[in-house]
C-alpha cells in the first residue's frame, strides 16, 4: 500500500487527495524552456482570440483610458466581425466619438449589447435612434465594479491596450512611447475577466515591475504597432478652456469651495474633466497659496493643474483611476505621491473602501440640472445622448460637499430646467449649484447657504435661476420621444435611476 | 406606469433591476459623517471577531513575515479561546518555533486542523508525537495560493499583523516601528479571505499609499500595541553564518554557480534562507563583479546581503516574496526597484505566471538529500518535524538549475542518506547537490556534469557520497514510526507527495 492509500485509509474524507504524479504535470510549460518564456505571446490578434476560446454571445471588455485617441476598442471588434464573431456583449468602461466604427458591427450583429458608462457622436446618435433592440446599459465608473463584483457583467475576454508589457504580462500606462498614465480601469477588467489579454505597443525586458497589471492576471500578450495617440486624451471633456464664462464660474466656484465650510488644511478634493471645474483648480491653487491651506489628497481622473498644485507642495497626494492629459501620465511616472489606484479603490459602492468615500468637496459638470438638483450628463437638449455617467453619481453621493457647475444657458438652451431629460445623479447628493447667474445651495444644506451668504456670495434660489433661462431663451420645446427604452440608466447600486427613450425622428 | 416598470414590460429578461431607492441605501455609512472614516475601526480584537462573523469551525489565516518574531497568530488565537471558539482550522503561511503556545489550545479543541508550510520546535515535536487527530497538511508557499483558488481552503478571517495602517485599512510593512518588509504572503490573504482583519501597531493619516494591502481588501482595523519584533525575523533559517564548513559549501556552490552554464549577464537567480545559500551570495558577489556579469533580478525571500549587492549594481531588480532581516525591510522602503510581490506572483503553479518560471538558478538547502535526489526539508533524523516546505518544491520545480546545498553530515548524521525520511521535493526536480565533500550532478543532467568537471570542480557520485556518510557515522539507527499519519506533504499542484507518520516515543 502506497502512502495515498494509507492516507485515504486513516482519514476517509481526504480521499480525494491524488497522489503525486510528476513535477511538471501541472505545469507541462516548465518542461520546455522556450515555451516557458513564451507561452503567453501570440503573433496576431486573431491568434490570442482563438487562444481564449471566445464564442458566439460572450463578453468583451476595453478599458478607455486613451479616450478619444483609443485605438484598441475599434481594431478588435473589427477583428472579432472579421473571425465571424456574433452576438457579442461590449463592455467598455467608456465609449467615445472616435467610436463611431462600432455602428456597423451593431448593424452586423457582432455587437447586441452594451454596457458602457456613456457614449458621443454617431454612435450615440445611433442608439438613441433606435440602432440596438436591446437597450444599453449606462453605469459609472464605481457601479460598473460592483456589476462584476456581482456577476450581472461577466467578462469573458478584456482586451486592454497598454504602452508597455514585458512577455509575462506585467504591464503600466505610464512608460513606454504612447501613456495613458493610469490604467485604473483596465486594473479592475484584468481583476475580473475570465481571460486577460493585453495589446502592447512595446514589449519590454522582464520583469517590467512594478506592474499596473500584473502578470498573474494576464492569459496573452500580443505586441502591436498602435494602441492610441495619447495627444487625444484631452480631447473632449478634459479640455481646457479659455472661455470666459466658463473662467467666470471657475472662479466662483473656487469661491465657494473657500467659504462653504470644508476649506480646511488637510482638505480632499475632486475637480472632473469639465472644462469650467478643470480650470477652477488654478483658482483654487491661488486660494491655497495665498490662504496657507494644503490639500491632503486630490482624487479621481488627473489633469496637469492638480499636478502642477501637486509639485508646488498644495496636494500631498493625487489618486489617480485615469490621466486626463499627457501631463498628468507624465507625473505618474515621476511622482512617487502620484498613485495609480483602480476604479475598486475610487468610487466603487461595494468595495471594501472607496476612496471617494473620504472626499471633502467634489466639482462636477452638468448637461442639465433641475430645480430638485437632479443632474443629467448623459442626454442633451434634444434628448440624443452625448455623454458619460462617469463617476458622477460615485463621488456625488460620498463627498461632504458636491458642488456642480454650469452655464445657465447653452448655445440659448436652458441648462437649469424644471425637470431633467434624463437623471444620472439624485438631487439628494448635489448640495451647490455654480452658474454664471448665481450660486443656489440645496435646501437641505442651509449651513452651507448660510456660510455662502455671509461670505458676500451671490447666492440664489434655484427656482429663480430656472426662471431667469426661461426669460432669457424662452420655454424650450419639449422633447418628442417614443415609448420604446433605448438605454437603462443603472444607479451606482445597480438600481434603475431613469431609462432613455428612443427619439422621434 | 413609472419607468422600472415600463422598461420591464418592454424587457422581460431585465425583470430583476430593481428601480432607485435612495442614494445611501446600499451605502448607509455615507449617511453618517463620524461613521464614513471610523467605520471599520474596532477598539478591540474581540470587537473585530465579533464584527466578522466568526463561528465554530471557520477557517482563519495568518502571516509568517515577522518569523520567530511574530506576536500576532500566539495573541488571535489566545484571543479566540478565551471568546470560546472550538473546532478552527488555523491556516498560517507558515509556523515557528515561537509558536509552541498554539498546543494548549490545540489540546483544548480550539484549533483542530493545520494548514502550514512547517513547523519547528515543540508545537512540531507534539503534532509529530500524535497531538492532532488530524494531520497537518503541510504545502508550499506557492501550492497555498493554488489550494486558496480551488477552495481546498477557504479562509473566513485573515488576521493580518503589519506595522502600519490608515484607518481604511491601506498597509505596508516597510513602514512605521517594527517592519517585516514585504507583505507577499498577507497580500494573497487579503484577496482569498472573506473577512481581513488588520492589526496594525501605528494608525497612520489617509490615504496610506501606495499599499501592499488594500483598503478594497480590509474589513476591519484594530490598533494593537505590538505585531513582532524585527529583531527576530533572522533568526532561524534566515541566519547569517560564520560556520567555515558553510563557508566552504558556499563558496563550492558559486563556483558551481559560475561555471555551471548560466552565468551569463542577465541572468537570473534564488538564494534562499539556508546559512550556507545566503552566505553564497557574497561570494557570488564578487565573480559577478569580477567578471562584469550583472543579474537581472533576484528573487523570492531577499536578504542584506542581496540588497548590498542590488545598491552595487550587481542585481538590477530585486523580487521580494519575504524579506529575511531587518536590512531587506529597510531596503523595501528605500530602492524603487526592490519590489514586493505576493506568493501569487512569485511561485504559485497556478497563477497566470509565476516569476519562479523566469529563475535561472536557485540555491536551495536540504535536511536530507537521497541517492534519487530527492530532498527533505521536514523531518529531521529523529522523525520529528522540524522545517518548512517553504518555496523550495516551487522554484526548484520552475529554475534552469536547482543547487541544493548542505554539509554530508550534521552531528555526525548522514544529510545524503539512501531514502529521504521525507519527500517534499521529487530528484526530478534537483540538478546539483553541492557538499562540503564534493558536488554531485543528477544524471539526467550530464551537460551541467561535464561544464563542471571541465572546470575542475571536485565532481562525485552521489552514491559515493551516501556511501561516504556512512562510512564515517556508520550506519543510522532507522526511525521508528507508527502507521499512525500525522502530516500529510502537499505538492505544489495539491497532490500528495508523502505522508509523515508519528514517531514512537
Amino acid at each position: 500500500m502506497n502512502q495515498t492509500e494509507l492516507l485515504h485509509l486513516q482519514f476517509p474524507h481526504l480521499r480525494d487527495l491524488a497522489p503525486f504524479d510528476t513535477a511538471h504535470t501541472a505545469t507541462p510549460w516548465l518542461a520546455d524552456n522556450e515555451c516557458k518564456h513564451t507561452r503567453k505571446l501570440c503573433a496576431s490578434l486573431e491568434e490570442a482570440v482563438r487562444k481564449t476560446g471566445l464564442r458566439d454571445g460572450m463578453t468583451i471588455s476595453f478599458h478607455h483610458a486613451f479616450r478619444e485617441g483609443d485605438r484598441v476598442i475599434n481594431q478588435v471588434v473589427a477583428t472579432l466581425a472579421q473571425m465571424g464573431f456574433k452576438n457579442l456583449t461590449l463592455a467598455s468602461s467608456s465609449l467615445m466619438t472616435c467610436n463611431d466604427p462600432l455602428i456597423e458591427h451593431i448593424r452586423s450583429g457582432v455587437i447586441t449589447r452594451i454596457y458602457t458608462s456613456g457614449m458621443r457622436g454617431k454612435l450615440a446618435e445611433a442608439v438613441s435612434h433606435g440602432l440596438m433592440a436591446e437597450p444599453v446599459q449606462i453605469h459609472s465608473h464605481g457601479g460598473r465594479v460592483r456589476l462584476l463584483q456581482d456577476g450581472e457583467l461577466a467578462i469573458d475576454v478584456a482586451f486592454l491596450g497598454v504602452p508597455c508589457s514585458d512577455e509575462y504580462g506585467n504591464a503600466n500606462g505610464s512608460h513606454g512611447k504612447s501613456c495613458c498614465g493610469s490604467l485604473g480601469y483596465a486594473m479592475v477588467d484584468a481583476q475580473f475577466a475570465r481571460n486577460v489579454v493585453l495589446l502592447t505597443e512595446t514589449l519590454v525586458p522582464y520583469p517590467n515591475m512594478p506592474a499596473s497589471l500584473s502578470q498573474d492576471r494576464v492569459d496573452f500578450v500580443v505586441p502591436v504597432e498602435s494602441v492610441g495617440d495619447p495627444a487625444k486624451i484631452s480631447v473632449g471633456a478634459a479640455r481646457v478652456t479659455s472661455n470666459p464664462r466658463e473662467l467666470m464660474i471657475a472662479r466662483y466656484a473656487a469661491d465657494v469651495i473657500e467659504h462653504a465650510g470644508y476649506f480646511n488644511d488637510g482638505f480632499s478634493i475632486q475637480t472632473g474633466s469639465g472644462a469650467a471645474s478643470t480650470a477652477c483648480t488654478r483658482f483654487l491653487g491661488e486660494k491655497m497659496a495665498r490662504c496657507g491651506v494644503k490639500a491632503r489628497f486630490a482624487l479621481g481622473g488627473i489633469t496637469g493643474s492638480l499636478v502642477e498644485l501637486h509639485e508646488k507642495g498644495l496636494i500631498d497626494v493625487l489618486l489617480d483611476t485615469q490621466c486626463f492629459d499627457s501631463q498628468a501620465a507624465a507625473s505618474l511616472a515621476r511622482n512617487p505621491k502620484h498613485i495609480e489606484i483602480s476604479t475598486n479603490v475610487y468610487a466603487s459602492p461595494a468595495s471594501k473602501a472607496a476612496c471617494c468615500d473620504k472626499l471633502d468637496m467634489v466639482i462636477l459638470s452638468a448637461l442639465e440640472i433641475d430645480v430638485g438638483f437632479n443632474v443629467n450628463v448623459i442626454t442633451g437638449s434634444d434628448g440624443v445622448m452625448r455623454g458619460a455617467s462617469g463617476g458622477h453619481c460615485d463621488v456625488a453621493a460620498a463627498a461632504n460637499l458636491t458642488i456642480v457647475v454650469a452655464p445657465l444657458l447653452r448655445s440659448r438652451i436652458p441648462t437649469v430646467v424644471k425637470r431633467v431629460t434624463t437623471r444620472l445623479t439624485p438631487g439628494e447628493s448635489i448640495d451647490v449649484l455654480v452658474t454664471d447667474h448665481g450660486i443656489a445651495v440645496n435646501p437641505a444644506r442651509p449651513e452651507v447657504r448660510e456660510r455662502l451668504v455671509a461670505a458676500g456670495l451671490n447666492v440664489v434660489d434655484i427656482h429663480a435661476l430656472c426662471e431667469r433661462a426661461v426669460a432669457i431663451a424662452g420655454e424650450p420645446k419639449p422633447i418628442e420621444f417614443t415609448h420604446r427604452i433605448v438605454g437603462v440608466v443603472r444607479y451606482r447600486d445597480g438600481s434603475v435611476i431613469d431609462v432613455v427613450r428612443q427619439v422621434k425622428e
